[in-house]
Formats: structure tokens, sequence, C-alpha cells
């Protein structure tokens, strides 16, 4: 479990509201971005690691609903976790919370691939970087 | 058809690429709000309109399947429609070209509602901004 | 000292290198409002408490210079110095430091006025807001 | 003259506006950069061959007065002129116009550098780029 989730928590900054008053919707795909890194930070591979071994990790597709809007300098908290990887391609779900609410204020998804650097031709993990997939297999699974 | 198709057309800045040497997947997000509101001109009713009667058309939903990826300088070619509009809630769909190719390169859509701008409670457009809504149904009847 | 000068600390994301594989140049502007929100929560005032009195801060003129670039991933910290305040306008001063290095990796600065968030007419924070005011003449006089 | 100046036009986005009901600071530096893309442009030196040439253009200062907001769908003019140009370095000026006004709501300066894209090491486009440098050096000469 501990592996599974992890919390990633920084405050919004003033550069992110909009005209509305309110976080601008393409900013949540962006703090998702923030949160998937730090995720895999806390599981031992950071991406940048993974960049170093000439792999790169696209996006592929990215979903999220917005049900409470989020103000300048609220502190959110997203819980990502991996929900599906198969050494080709994975899929990462995101639920951000403001804090002191209960219900989250957004939801989201997103799936990837991977490529070789040079080449952008798809990899497996499997072969190219077996340390990583043997742990995100892993996690995967115990869902 | 006219109605209800419009292109909207510009290059990428090089400001939209990252470290990978293509666009952010989150800018994606931004050109379709950059579509959606030339579309709303295209059909005669600027959204600065639509907060100038005290309404504000939030994003509840949005997504994207990216297909290739897009660098600096190329020039994109959005195709957007109005899926689905009761006054209450409207959907829009987005298809990003990239110039000289024939299939899209990225596909996407979003749901929107609209509020009062004070109360941030829902309005209904039928009775709030009827010119608008008239428009609106047409359009997304004809589909 | 401890009162004028603040180190605000994060990682970069990965949303802001560019196609150079470095930070894009705008991206500090955003980090520099960052550090001065933060250094301003340090000082006991937040932003928030300001735009809750009626007032907002904008930014009347901006500069800075790159001197090392930085990447995805690199931890930064940003010392941040309130360099003049008069009541009527206020100027800060920015430098950026990767983690590790000891010579600045950018350098900037800020000016900004007060106005009334209705009236858009400026304010004198001596007589709107006296109790910034006496704490930001005595941080600013200090130096 | 023609050949010093440009014209740059577009609409504001949505997404270029901040809790302030105005455009964030931070994207006068962007537009700054789209101005200086399609100046170049029209000069006739794409800065996608200078990337193709193995050379980067990275930002070494930049800076910029805001006189008078910019807010959602206005639409914009940016004046761009080379001010110094030695084959190692180069600067350009700014002056951003809202159409309709006869003074400029926002001025700005770039300074830059030229860099080889593999070693990231200084290049003198005298040497390197020739083709540029004449052109450069005379429309920077004739100022």
């Amino acid at each position: 479990m501990a592996e599974r989730e992890a919390l990633y928590t920084r405050r919004i900054f003033y550069y992110e509201t909009d005209n509305m008053g309110i976080v601008h919707h393409s900013n949540y795909i962006r703090i998702m971005e923030e949160a998937r890194m730090d995720y895999m930070r806390s599981l031992g591979y950071e991406y940048t690691e993974m960049e170093a071994k000439g792999i790169i990790m696209p996006v592929t597709s990215v979903s999220a609903k917005y049900i409470t809007p989020l103000r300048f300098d609220d502190t959110i908290h997203v819980r990502t976790r991996l929900t599906a990887f198969n050494g080709v391609r994975a899929s990462f779900s995101y639920t951000i919370y403001r804090e002191g609410d209960e219900k989250p204020c957004a939801t989201g998804e997103s799936g990837h691939c991977f490529l070789d650097t040079d080449t952008r031709v798809p990899v497996n993990l499997k072969r190219k970087y077996p340390e990583f997939y043997e742990r995100a297999v892993k996690i995967q699974e115990k869902e």
C-alpha cells in the first residue's frame, strides 16, 4: 500500500489562476505530472534515471474531471497510483484534494508509452530497464 | 456544416516545447481553449460577451489523445465542434492537424457548465442568455 | 537579517523545460513570484490577506539575468529581499541558486505598485494597510 | 525600415490571464519570444534553420515594463527591433500595443548569445552562419 500510493503536496501559485479567480484547468494536467514524477521518485526510480538510460515516457492520453475549483494559495495533496503497467505502456490515476476537504476537488488519469530517446521507437522496459520493470509490475499487480 | 465546424490555425511557440523536443501535453489543453473561443467567435458569440452578461463557462472535464508529436514552428489547424448543449451543460470536441498531415495528431474533448459569475450558482442559458441558447441548440441539433 | 532574507526551495518541473533541454527563461519570472509570495508569508503577511483587504500588488517591471541554465529535477533555492518600499511602490530582488552550486544561476528584480482591487486606483499602504506598512518599512530600512 | 521593424499580431488567450483579471506578467516574456521568432522569420531566417545548423540562441537577460494591463481577447501588436548584434551576442527590443491605443501598454528587451547545440560552447555566427551574420549586421547597423 505504502508503495502504491504517494501524497504529493504543494501550494497553488498565483500564476496558475485565471480570469475566473480559479486555477486554470490546464494546470491540473501539469500538477498531475509533478505528482507522477514525485511518485516515481518515492518508488526509488527517478525519471531522470530513465532519460539517462535513453528512454522517454511521453503521454499518450490524459483526462481530468474538475469537481470544486482551486484558488491561489490553497494547499493541495495529490494521491497517485500506477493503475496499469506491462513494460510497454503504463497508466496512472490521480486524486487531488484541497487541504481540509474530505472529498477530492479533481481526479485524473494519464496513459504513457516508452520510447527510445534517439529513434523514438517503442521499447519494452522488460528488456531495456529490468530493474524498473520488476518493481513496477509488482506494484501494479498488488492492486 | 459551416456553422458547426471551424478551423483555428496558428504556429507552435517555442515555449510550448519541452525537454523531449516536442510540445508539452498540457499545452494541447490550452490550444483546445483557444480553438473553442475562436469557434464561439465564428458563431457570432464572443466569450467576452458571455462574461459581460455575468456568466462564466468553466471546464468540468477534459480529455486528450496524443497521436503524433508536435514540434516548434509546426503550423496546426484545429477543428472544433459543439457536440452537446442543453442550456445547462455543453460539450466540445477538437481534432488537431499538423499542416501537411492527413491524419490528426491529437484529438480532445471538453465539458462545461454555465455559472453566475458572482454567486457561482449554475444558470440555464435558455433564460439567462436566450440568443446564445437558440443558436447553440440549432448548431448542436443539426449534427 | 532573518527577516530580510528568505530561502524558497523546490525542484524544477518537467513542464518548465523547453526544446533546448533547459528551463524556459519565462519560468524564472514565475519562480520569482513564488519566492516573493513565500517571502511575504515568512514576514507574517500572506498575499491573500492583502487581496482580502481589497488591495492588489501588480508587477510594474521585471528583469532577469541568466547565468547558468537549470534543468529538470534540479533543486533550486531562491533568496528574496525587499530592496525598496515606501507604501506606494515596492521592489524585490531575487538570487536563484542551484543546489550544490556556490554561484547563483540567475538573478532578478521586480517592481510593484499597490492598487485598490475595485477601482484600480493607486493606494498608499501607510493608510490602507498600516500593519503591513510598518513591518515593510522596518525590513527595508534595516538594509 | 521595413526590414528593421515588424509587427506581430495576435489576440490574448484566456489562459494568459490571472486572478487580477489581467494578463500575467510572465506571459509578456513569452509574447516577446513569439514576436522575436516572427521577426526573424520576416527577415528570411527562421529560428528552426538556426537550430538545424546546430546553433541555439538562449536568452541571457530579459526585462519588461508594464504600463497598462492587457485583458482576455485584447488584440496586441508587437514591434520588434534588433538593437545590437556582433555575431556573438544579440539584443532585441519590443514595444507592445493594444489595438486602438496610441501609447504602448508594455516595453521589453532581451539579450542573447549563440551556442553550439551539442557542446554548449559560444559560437561566432560570422564563421558558423555567415548568411545570417551579414544580414543581421546590416539591419542592426542601419539604426
